[in-house]
């Protein structure tokens, strides 16, 4: 199939106030390269996300130039940058240094709407004072985004210290009894605070469009 | 250990903006009775979650006189119910008649917060002229619950078509493949519509105290 | 074990109505290459599923030469192809732009054996209106194959909206909580809408023959 | 939520062919006589499924008058069952015993759409010659549903054998191993036979549905 | 069987140091009652678990009156209970009030070695205020041994803080994602805090055994 | 570790009956070459399982000359063969030509210990014909090894025709719901067919050393 | 569906050497007493199995007298027992009390064949002095039937000290982590010692048909 | 995010007597070479974990030049080794040569910490001669730890013969049953033995700093 058989939803900014976005993920290079093309034509931005650093080299080099990438997030803008629209609403908590490639792309996903986005990283609970030394900060933002892997403990943590919305995205950090990410989704999912809201394991890209979905309607 | 042991969290309220709730199952009537009589030497009011009619009835009768009990919930309050605060903001979607019981926890949660939600039922997506008869008028709710069991596929269809908050719930309705509801569990954790938040499985309880927490940042 | 000890099923076709085909997953190049000497010197064709492009570029240049290759699909023809005898009967419809791989394998092997499927791509659940759009067109097919990971919403979607049959192709598409699309797989299985057929995790061939089999006994 | 919020799809039979059934798992007596009353007053008549003996007996006297029930199957009529209108298509086919209440399910779901299906039972593959004495006769069926638990066995063999559909329902028979019936799924899913269909664990409904799609839009 | 073919392990005690117990789970009224009749006749002592208060009711009343029984922890003590040997040196810290019988039974394994514990409740993440009000207390125990259903996010945050010996006991609270205590097991198994060590779900005796063991070594 | 701290049990030939093989996966080029050595300087002769392509090419030249090497089955002999001293007890059968290789790793272990086993290969029950057409041979065997991957349908099959010892060996061919053998494992272990007696997944070996635990009892 | 339905495979023991057995597990005392009127018309025995005692009770009062029922094992011998024919080739060695019950279905299914078993009990790996002090009585049988759960570890023991054939029989003994006997199975099919065979779960009766088919071809 | 990010948690070592140490996988070479030069610039040493060897080779000369490593174990020592400071408390004892990695990362951790381990490889339990002969050498440590992976039925053992502490290592050797560890796991988890502790799959690491957690507080 060619990729000129995509049929973009170009309407879903305007229905669901969230951009198209492109997972490259199980895409070739050329195909991508015809994505590019194809919104390049139309003079419209886009984001990428899942482009490792292999597959963004493979990419013709003008597309190459033209990309805005981040080999760590694997996420890459292509065309202008809408400027900063919101501020100060939302936090990103990774809880450990390996967190933070998901925690990137959720960032990444915000500032490319137009959302900047505060990061507190390396405060898993193991050490807890790491965390408390900044809650108060964090405490400040109407929403935080939770990133962690393994035991995602510093989800509950957070759960019952702030009052704000609590995003938790689990992540595929860790071996053996944390099955790929699995055991932290369960204890997201099963956490002994209230309210905690659960995203799909690494998506950090789910995360940030559930928080512009929250912004969209009441900020 | 004596129901006395239990260290309520009084200050819950003020720390995080969720009343303390019992969650019963698990829980003797006896300990329940002496929650209440606790509860009621405060003065203070309580939501009861998972007490189901068998346990009601074993209660002393003062206390199963004092509560506002709702079978198919499963939930029950205990002292004074609070006005009304919030209205129009939050609208629940269950799939199927079987939903009925989480979408009603979720209902009578909010509730006891003093949120009015709207429930829209039986809109499964096997029937989905059934849901786009009502689509209008739920995508005026700044936040959608949506609970459903089995293939859970009225998460993605409403993701597609409203632009406020989606709070998925899982429920263990169906059977074989659905496995207790981990099917529907990952079908709206690996939703083809972006930005949807997920709960625990039957955790109407949950979806509402996240709906609270967004209501409490912004509205 | 050398590939002439293979025995081949030849009256499989006269017994079941299904031409033999080779997968080729877990086969050698100079294994395909015997079985495809032995089938030349039968003057038969055959259909071969799972051919990587790697191993398609590993066969001796004259049998590679003599197939009708698909890389996106892995499949390829040998020997002349049969001209169409089926037409109108079935639509191979596919949720999203990556599910094409497998949609592809099953209108394939549909044409091998003489039927030509229509296609409909790119209509997830996310973007319904997508959908809504050629419904009318797909009503029309007494078979529908509908092809999906992920969540595999489309599927419940189509099977309240068609009277026909409806196959159904989970796929491997997604990540973390799409379990390889086992939760495609579930979520078919225990749709909310009645009576869908469900083929193995990304088995388009399944599915075609499926369809085969229906058309041989009423078509 | 009384029974009365129940929204009825009565339009499902002329949109998708399958008249509305009632799923009597997790609805209590009560809420099944509502149902019941409203079907009466509108004169029309309906399958109930999975309804068990004791729930049964504990509907009103002149509901339970009013039923066709059958206690292995946990099937009921109620209303006037319809002519049969078809004969000769379909053949129900149980490996044990046990497979015999999922087998009976299907048949009477058939019957209530005016189908007369046959039954062949007992016919586990653990002694061949059973099903061997039979195989010209089921052979003669386009359509055959394989009714089998444990290692399901007969559903390859029975693909083998046979050109035409083969639906096959997976059941909840055996133990250990068995895994409550998602062994025999899998083993259905990935037949050595090319082109089987499978149905969810014990839906012999969902079969049966499956089969009325097929005959609706080819006989 | 009869119960008189039970071979006790006599020699236990000397050789590794840890008293011979029955686990009453699958044993009839009967055959425990064989049993204490033999450990009588002996005059030695014995240590109950998991026999719940229906089957205790069974006992003859000659048994029942002879053993000191606590229904919350499903736990016995048969014979004269040893004096207090070892105080001071381990301390059960329980997440939830729904905890408290797995942590009971650690105690009172304990207890029938002759080791006093001190117990800590109710002091779960989600109110971490109630942790750290205690943690000093906590410290001084060389051994923890931690009970926590759900995400289990004590154990990690206990990890970081206190340098004794942390024996991890997950326990079956919880529903849907918590999986029967699954989720807990495998958080605490993989927690971001090093050195835990976890016992089986639910298992406050092997927690206790353990604690046994390293106090038998060093203390 | 280097090499040499292995401990050979040199005294299983004459405890268990069963020769020391050397299991190749997962140790190094370097680690296999010194337990050559080891074996050379004893004289003695030795099986190497697991033994992939690419490993035994780096083996030292001097070693690789003196394997006799089967790429198939990733078996080796090292030493001098021992003559054939049993025959006619044995038959290995194959359901597919993709199961080839696990029933050659059986049928070189057997060889390995003197035992020469017939083999039929190609005779799944999707084309049940060709298992029938050589039912009369396979019954005169006392031992029959039935290797099956994907349904194992065929592990019932000839469970239910001959009288002898069937020793089932599942495989991980197939994808999607075969689930990497799983699903074999567990038809064979639930079939229909009584006294079937199961292996490890892709274990030739194992089924191999069980049959030469019966031929040394009893033959 | 009538027991009468039922088709005895009357030829069973004539094709593979074991009697017709009956599975009473999803049977009403109904349908086994009418399998039990077919048996006595004709004159022959039956084994009976997975009959629990509430089901023996409810039997008419003719059938219950003509039964030799045993609670523990839950099998019953209807009709004359057979003398015994073979004596000392089978030993069954049960780790823990509680995997007795199942120990006792294979002694039992056994004799019904005419064998007598030998039993060894108690003898669990955690105090291997137990298992010690027989394992040379254990050593002179040829086959022997290993029945645990839990960790099943006296398998591999088992498997590393005697000769002869070593068939496994997980049990569902244990809990959390015992995974209702998946664990057993796993570790009894992963052994470290070779040549192990496997059943499924809680199969006595497995096992001693497996017995059985390896007595009938060698003995 | 730049290594600069990192925060280390230099007060660990107060806090709860464990160095800190770096868990390379997931982590670049450039990322571990700014760890080290930070490292280097305080002054202090480093434990490296799972850093494979070719990540080892792509390390800058100086760092890998200055680095103690074991390919075997992938551990590194950075900076000066301190003396030992404990001897004959720790015993490691793994079951197959496959364990050995696991087992080495223990003792170099150990190590590091400045305790001296002893270490019994090759033990495994189907020979169980080679652990009886060492069985007085091993009670003699007051901890045991026991690396074992397939069956793991070792650690039942050893935890019926010594009266130490038990720390259990599952490991992820084996194939097909073995689930990647998952069965060790479970199986160690319930094991017959009374008091064992479990870590993670693979996690000699975690059982290091388990034992040195119990020499802290007591040696």
């Amino acid at each position: 199939m060619s990729a000129s058989e995509v049929i973009f939803d170009h309407g879903r900014a305007e229905r669901i106030g969230l951009d198209e976005a492109v997972f490259c993920e199980g895409k070739s290079a050329a195909q991508i390269a015809t994505i590019l093309d194809e919104v390049s034509a139309r003079g419209t931005s886009l984001l990428l996300t899942r482009l490792d650093a292999d597959k963004f080299h493979q990419l013709p080099p003008e597309h190459g130039a033209a990309l805005d990438f981040c080999a760590l997030s694997r996420t890459a803008y292509f065309g202008p940058l809408r400027p900063v629209r919101v501020e100060g609403r939302i936090v990103i908590v990774a809880a450990g240094t390996s967190d933070a490639a998901v925690a990137r792309e959720a960032a990444r996903t915000l500032r490319h709407a137009g959302i900047d986005a505060s990061m507190v990283v390396d405060v898993g609970v193991a050490g807890i004072w790491r965390l408390m030394a900044r809650i108060d900060e964090i405490r400040r933002f109407p929403i935080v985004i939770a990133v962690a892997g393994m035991d995602a403990a510093i989800a509950s943590v957070l759960g019952g210290l702030v009052q704000g919305t609590v995003i938790c995205v689990p992540t595929s950090v860790g071996y053996g009894a944390a099955e790929s990410g699995r055991t932290a989704l369960n204890a997201m999912l099963s956490s002994c605070a209230p309210g905690l809201l659960t995203c799909n394991i690494d998506s950090g890209y789910g995360a940030a469009c559930a928080a512009i979905r929250i912004l969209n309607s009441f900020a």
